[in-house]
């Protein structure tokens, strides 16, 4: 058994606010008519391929805000709607007042007491500080891949942590509901925490599980986490700063 | 007059807590018979000289605690004392366990209310999210010099935050009780608000201050600051994240 992390960095679309019903839910309201479902699945598909480009080096260094507004624009395109400019820019903020999980602010206010808490979202950090502030979520810190100029799943993005903190590879965990992302950091030496969401994607899409034993702990919400975690130590740290 | 800004950026060291009183008080706890408060002079002396090193490019990007380790060996063996690496560690790690002033909570969550509060410091971000975590202060986010690799007074310091929240300048303001740091924000576009803070350097060493008229407001405390930002219209803002 490996000894507790003192930091727990959480992947926040997904695993800590639930961006398919908020999104759906501000499309509705905009957009008369239309499928919220349908164009908060088409509007997210397109994120994996825009950040790939940066990746690739074929974009320069562009911010989520960005590349929202971009696939926003070419979804609005395809289905046949002409907003405003000033409407854009709202719907393209909803991504700045996504809604947390229902447990997501008591199993991080537990999880609070015990750790340290971080960001590690590929979300830039004016997007994720309003999304904190509306939805009351307490980080210790916000971590993006704004700050690394690297975006997950980047080896620098994870090491980076660390290295933030000063400590250890294995005295990070990482949270998410995204096993790639959780392998990812794996091969970097961090621990790992699956959390089960099955929802991310809707009403009526099933999320395909792989073998959850390869990760540290594998958990139904936040407060099953910390449950998971006191079972591990974690409850016995001391105050951060304390050397 | 301008309108209220919407973001509060904070200088932290001496701006938000006592960084002379807790030096000295842990020098003194683990040196016995040391001069505290002459130590904690004596570090912070090589502050400004070691950032300059790196602003001019005669030294690579270093972290404040990287630093503060390095004039902290410097002041030990000037001053006689022996310490050995487990204590030099902990010592340094004082800079993370800074007490806040005695207004400082009470202001920032009366603050916090109306504005979204930032950080804005030469600290590095393990070092300011342990600070918070340890004197419990309520950052929306964390900024510092180390997101920006750039050290104040650049100017890519205080245009940084701007851009983090994707606002003008002037929708931003300094928090600081250094008016060199507020000058420097100023030339870029910033609002700036002066805090008194006459026990900084310690007991009897007086602040002398310039012309505080030329800054957007002066204030006693943070609470003062507080009182005279709801005068100028802060208090009518509405929620970050609805554009």
């Amino acid at each position: 058994m490996q000894p507790a992390p003192l930091i727990l960095a959480f992947d926040v679309f997904g695993t800590v606010v639930d961006w398919h019903g908020s999104i759906s839910r501000e499309v509705t309201a905009l957009i008369p008519g239309e499928d919220g479902n349908a164009f908060a699945t088409a509007w997210r598909a397109g994120y994996k391929p825009a950040m790939a480009e940066v990746r690739s080096g074929q974009l320069g260094w562009t911010k989520i805000d960005d590349l929202h507004r971009r696939i926003l624009d070419q979804v609005l395109k395809a289905r046949g709607h002409d907003l405003g400019e000033g409407q854009r820019q709202h719907l393209n903020r909803a991504w700045h007042r996504l809604a947390p999980w229902p447990d997501t602010i008591a199993g991080m206010q537990r999880l609070k007491a015990h750790f340290t808490l971080c960001t590690l979202s590929n979300g830039n950090l004016g997007l994720l500080a309003n999304m904190a502030k509306h939805a009351g979520l307490p980080w210790d810190l916000i971590l993006s891949a704004e700050v690394f100029r690297h975006y997950k799943p980047d080896p620098e993005t994870y090491l980076g942590v660390a290295e933030v903190f000063d400590v250890r590879p294995a005295q990070v965990m990482l949270v998410a509901s995204h096993e790639d992302d959780l392998d990812a950091a794996a091969a970097c030496g961090l621990q790992t925490a699956y959390v089960s969401r099955p929802l991310e994607h809707g009403p009526g899409v099933t999320i395909r599980q792989g073998d959850l034993s390869r990760f540290t702990v594998a958990a139904h919400d936040f407060n099953d986490l910390a449950d998971r975690l006191a079972d591990l130590g974690g409850a016995g740290r001391t105050t951060p700063g304390q050397s």
